[in-house]
């Protein structure tokens, strides 16, 4: 485990949570930009474990939500941010004694530690996804029964609102069209927590697992290429062990639609040499992928499109016809393939038609 | 003035409000039925005017939101109209000492004052209207200053939702879909005024203008016509002094759309004899009406489709191919038609080319 987010592993943060994104969450690049002036402005930004929390702590989520094709432009400050937690501590008339990401895949892995920096509070090793999804109600800690709302959603033009629904996919309905209303892009505070609750309802160590896994990519002194790497990083790890490259190629066709709130879209991936071909489906976050009209990915398992050269995550939002990609594969942590979380974020839940089947079948081949 | 509302003058208040609704608002008859239990089982609730409030006194709203045509279905019930109160006392950190209508046409005059029985608190003789307008912005607490938010709004599956924006339009924007996300029709609170704020923003006597305007239409003890009467009424009323019936005839064609949360539409009407027509418009209230081509009222001055026989306005949801009736038009309240209310509620509000022209010079040749 890590002590603290400084200056220096800021990007491998970003780097590996981009990864963990699996093409959605929001491009973890401008996030890290915000995170290094705070950082830089405020000091590093400790880094507590699930273990070290206490029952009374009250845990506080900073969290981006919207469509990540809008964040690309409409960039989010630590100001905005401040507003949506601070209309919760009011609320709930208790103050934030750590800040905690709610999704550690892609751009929401950020926010919290810039806004942690401008707290001076501790940032928890940990999150509510193990990756990235593309709803609210996706979370370890509504799995689990902490309740999502109160939630709060800030834009930047100083208007806020707060929320207390019965269900977090109630509060999920209720926010996304105000969302969209605001701009396609809001920050947000939701699920707040004390040490007690989080601790059975936080998927742990996922904060320095992406620092790990961003670290293991930009390794250069190892004479792997980045993708053996980034594969090996991910077979050593706790959760993402079940880890395979299920193909490689280039990108042939794209179809992307920002609607509602969210981008989805379709992807197609031509091998380089032969006819094969792989198809993959996204929600803001990449769903499934087959190879040859054979499955190797469903959710919540992990499947993310990376640069063949540099092994960098592609954000569903920066994908481009002619890209050349490898498609990577790893399986989701335990506390998301339960047949409760199944029922919460196995692949019904996203209109597809597939039952999940664990990774480590899929992909037996390749392993 | 009256001193309370009762069972014996609840049913003035719905035939005079419904009349006051400008086909919207929503069919005060149901809410009536909420107030005649609510004054059966807690009392009648006292009347206080604008003048008899004191500078310190919390002066809160309770007001339905939605789409008309959805809430002759989808009924109304006090503990959700409490649970958006308050959310918005808890918030503020205060306590009702009065209750107040926003709007003063249709249903939103009734559900005050059953809820103001409830809370055995007493209620304010004037609106935010002195009619009724389809967005949360169009009134004269808008237009003289008060803030509308914090703002609440509250469903029947105990979710509710607290919006603090920066003006009233945003608050409009960002509640709407919320509505329509919830059913199109919910409880809400917003503007939440000291007295010495109410004093200065609020259209007085609107309360009890409703009473006697109803109380008109229904004295069956009078020789004249229930037309007739309403019309004098009228003429003898500080506000809606200027006014005439401006057509009679039968509803020949009727277009409705309940969309975005509204209701919004066109109705014609032919005469009885002769091929002369009149044209309304309408957004939930009517907006505009013309007869063979020449405008004979327009936002903010009142347009009211009544029964030819009864003089019992019908509501835009209850317009029907066929219906013989009588349009009568009638001079708004003075603080809607200053320059600065124009801005808030006149005929460009609602997209319409026509400019605003005071009543009284369209119908000069009817009174």
């Amino acid at each position: 485990m890590i002590s603290a987010i400084t200056l220096d592993n800021i990007e491998h943060l970003a780097i590996g949570s981009s990864f963990l994104g699996t093409g959605g969450g929001g491009d973890p690049y401008l996030g890290s930009l915000l995170c290094r002036e705070a950082i830089a402005k405020y000091g590093p930004v400790p880094v507590i474990s699930v273990d070290e929390l206490r029952d009374e702590d009250n845990i506080f989520i900073a969290a981006a939500m919207g469509a990540p094709t809008v964040m690309i432009e409409k960039l989010f400050s630590i100001e905005d941010q401040h507003r949506a937690v601070t209309t919760l501590e009011r609320f709930l008339d208790r103050e934030a004694s750590a800040i905690i990401s709610a999704e550690i895949g892609g751009c929401n892995s950020m926010m919290p530690v810039a806004y942690a920096a401008m707290r001076g509070l501790p940032i928890v090793d940990g999150d509510g996804m193990g990756r990235a999804f593309p709803a609210l109600q996706m979370t370890s800690f509504n799995i689990e029964g902490v309740a999502c709302a109160p939630l709060t959603i800030a834009d930047e033009h100083g208007n806020s609102v707060l929320y207390q629904t019965t269900t977090g996919l109630k509060a999920e309905e209720l926010a996304r069209p105000v969302a969209a209303a605001m701009g396609a892009s809001v920050c947000m505070s939701c699920y707040p927590m004390t040490g007690a609750q989080a601790r059975g309802a936080v998927i742990p160590k996922t904060l320095s697992g992406a620092v790990a896994i961003g670290e293991a990519i930009s390794l250069s002194s190892d004479p792997r290429t980045p993708l053996e790497r980034l594969v090996a990083a991910l077979r050593g790890h706790e959760y993402y062990k079940d880890a395979a490259v299920v193909f490689q190629g280039k990108i042939t066709a794209l179809d992307r639609d920002t609607s509602k709130g969210w981008v989805f879209g379709n992807c197609s991936i031509a091998a380089m040499t032969g006819s094969e071909t792989a198809e993959l489906q996204f929600q803001n976050e990449n769903l499934l992928v087959s190879v040859g009209g054979r499955l190797r990915c469903v959710v919540p398992d992990l499947v993310t499109i990376v640069d063949l050269e540099t092994a960098h995550a592609i954000p569903t939002e920066r994908l481009a016809y002619g890209q050349r990609v490898a498609v990577v594969a790893c399986s989701a942590p335990p506390l998301l393939t339960t047949a409760r979380a199944l029922e919460v974020v196995g692949p019904q839940c996203f209109g597809l038609d597939e039952q999940y089947i664990p990774l480590a079948e899929l992909i037996e081949d390749l392993i």
